[in-house]
């Protein structure tokens, strides 16, 4: 296996996201698995276990060697000042990374696209990491109405001046008020794309972009030059919901992609917050429709509200908002027969682990790294032991 | 112990309600104990256990015989043409009885008014019984907005048509415009008053008034003649909190009485339902603070989720919405120790659960009424034994 954060290691990655949408499940397991040289050189051989996957990767590839795409991309990359962060980077944000431990399914079929990013561009001066672990998204409608772009902007004025990271999707409607009121209160916003970083979309917003760009951070796990494809916002969706503390709803129409992106906030046990509204509007069924059917979610009328919701977070922010008992909950199940092998007290080395599991060592290795990411286990001298409290990280 | 619905207990009920206020624990208690006309005679005897009571006693009859009094009152009221409905009456809305198993604490001071009415005076063609079986209350603030009309407007209408009777105070705002919409939609409205049928306050309201007392009921605890004093209002408020299926709270400033009202409504496993509203309303502050601290309200935006929510009690208006698990929860000790005693098959008699729940014959006998009224138990051949399933009154 190659060096993680290696040249190699980081061409790789990005090649492969060449090959593929950006979480995909399997692609994102091959990488952990064999690493990410080993795993684009499958993936070009077209020999994984997901025939779907090497159908797809083969019509994609379309005989250009993704290695020499990367390569441009990469040059591309350092032209515009973006840089290239990966999982190995100090500057890696994370709290993505729990996005391992998520199993989700709608209507019975698993979505396929929830996995961590196998790496992020971005674009502005703050170090990615240390800038989200204190963030919160502010998300909603595009078309926000006057209502929804007042709220926005008193609530997220507030955060900033508490020197929250204000993160959105730079839309139209509440996104955009979302950046324009962080960037006004003199705060850092970061603004998470769904193509490349060099073309934002929408193009209106071209002048908010590179306002961001000086003074917060404009970032995607898609290269430049990669277009703003519809489905795309639903994979970046759940970056947003994974990198925050917490995200905040402010004006959703019926059946908007808002409920999918609440019921990640929900999932991963970060705070979801809905501001509600006129019961009169098409710009609050959504809001209210969460309201109802995820008693889970917080009613926020102010910022106070917000703050109130993730103090238990702490100052760092790095205290998930539901504990490590929540992310028990949401392990699959061969991270969870591997959590139950760790001793209650002292440490287990890996083997003993494997054995005590009924499971081979390499798949224990693959979730010993998800439970560690997880902040549920840590490694003592060379063995394995519960964490006792989460920490910052380093 | 004088036959309940004799002339005798009806003229006791009406002198009481002039000695002290509508629901005041001691009084109801004794009520229940001796009947009313000998509840009346130590009450005016300055014989109870309870020195406030007897001191408030003997401040107000200030020498004047409290029965002279409900003689006139009666008259009055036949005057009017409005009738005295007792418990012992078919009419009796049998409701409100649960008044009697609610166990309420605000601030470490046990609320004094919170039992059920001893008599109700009623204008009105309709069979008050029947009519509030299916019934909800829609509620709010007197400084409603446009919004809040337009929205209690709406949501009545509807109800209306459904043949839900709507209940409600009387006021202006809100109140005003859910009486006006049901008229409006040809439906049976209820005024619950907290002063005499005779003088319905507020006189604004005075042709309101006649038309639901023409079309609908007008009701009140409080003999004709009677102030609309402050407090009565929060008195008044147990009623239609108990004697409704639901209460729809439309708008309400911060701290009002609404959460007080909401607070018994959830008390009682009444359906507590919330409209949001703009947050940057004053009038709205007060729905958005219940829905924060009162998960078990719910969040309504229309007459569609009002109708769901009250859907599981059914055409009648009978199954009280949380199920008897939920009246057991609200028992008081006594009552819950009576209730274990009764056998979980057969039955058994009074005698056999005094020596089963260590309590006395007649402790037994008046929780035992209290247990019937809650439809946890039923009478079998003189034996008691556990209800199986809640039926319609007759």
């Amino acid at each position: 296996m190659s060096t993680p954060g290696s040249d190699e290691d980081r061409a790789a990655r990005v090649a492969l996201t060449t090959l593929a949408e950006p979480g995909h499940r399997e692609v994102w397991a091959l990488v952990e698995e064999v690493g990410a040289p080993a795993a684009l050189e499958r993936l070009m051989r077209g020999d994984t276990p997901d025939a779907t996957l090497n159908a797809a990767v083969r019509s994609r590839k379309a005989g250009i060697d993704p290695r020499r795409i990367a390569e441009a991309t990469m040059r591309r990359a350092e032209r515009l000042d973006a840089r290239i962060v990966v999982p190995a980077d100090d500057e890696w944000p994370y709290r993505v990374d729990e996005l391992a431990l998520l199993e989700l399914e709608s209507a019975g079929r698993i979505n396929r696209h929830v996995r961590p990013p196998l790496c992020v561009w971005v674009r502005g001066g703050w170090p990615l990491g240390p800038t989200l672990e204190r963030s919160l998204a502010v998300v909603g409608a595009r078309a926000a109405t006057g209502y929804g772009i007042e709220t926005t902007t008193e609530i997220v004025s507030r955060l900033a001046e508490e020197n929250w990271a204000v993160v959105s999707g730079g839309a139209f409607g509440i996104d955009a008020a979302a950046h324009r009121a962080t960037l006004a209160a003199g705060g850092i916003t970061v603004a998470v794309l769904a193509c490349g970083v060099d073309r934002p979309y929408p193009a209106g917003n071209a002048s908010l972009f590179d306002l961001i760009a000086d003074t917060g951070l404009l970032i995607s796990e898609w290269p430049p030059g990669s277009e703003p494809l519809r489905h795309r916002f639903l994979i970046r969706n759940r970056v947003i919901a994974a990198a925050t503390a917490g995200t905040v709803l402010v004006e959703a129409g019926a059946r908007s992609g808002a409920m999918q992106t609440m019921n990640r906030v929900l999932a991963l046990g970060r705070v979801a917050m809905v501001v509600p509204g006129p019961v009169t509007s098409a710009m609050s069924v959504g809001c209210h429709e969460i309201l109802r059917s995820r008693p889970d979610a917080t009613l926020v009328t102010n910022a106070s509200h917000v703050l109130e919701a993730v103090g238990r977070i702490g100052e760092y922010g790095v205290e998930p908002p539901r504990g490590p008992e929540h992310r028990r909950d949401s392990l699959d199940e061969e991270s969870a027969l591997v959590l139950e092998a760790v001793p209650a007290r002292g440490s287990a080395t890996t083997e003993q682990l494997a054995a005590r599991a009924g499971l081979d060592v390499r798949t224990v290795l693959r979730r010993l790294s998800l439970l560690e990411l997880a902040g549920l286990i840590e490694r003592r001298e060379g063995e394995i032991a519960l964490r006792r409290r989460t920490e910052a990280a380093p």
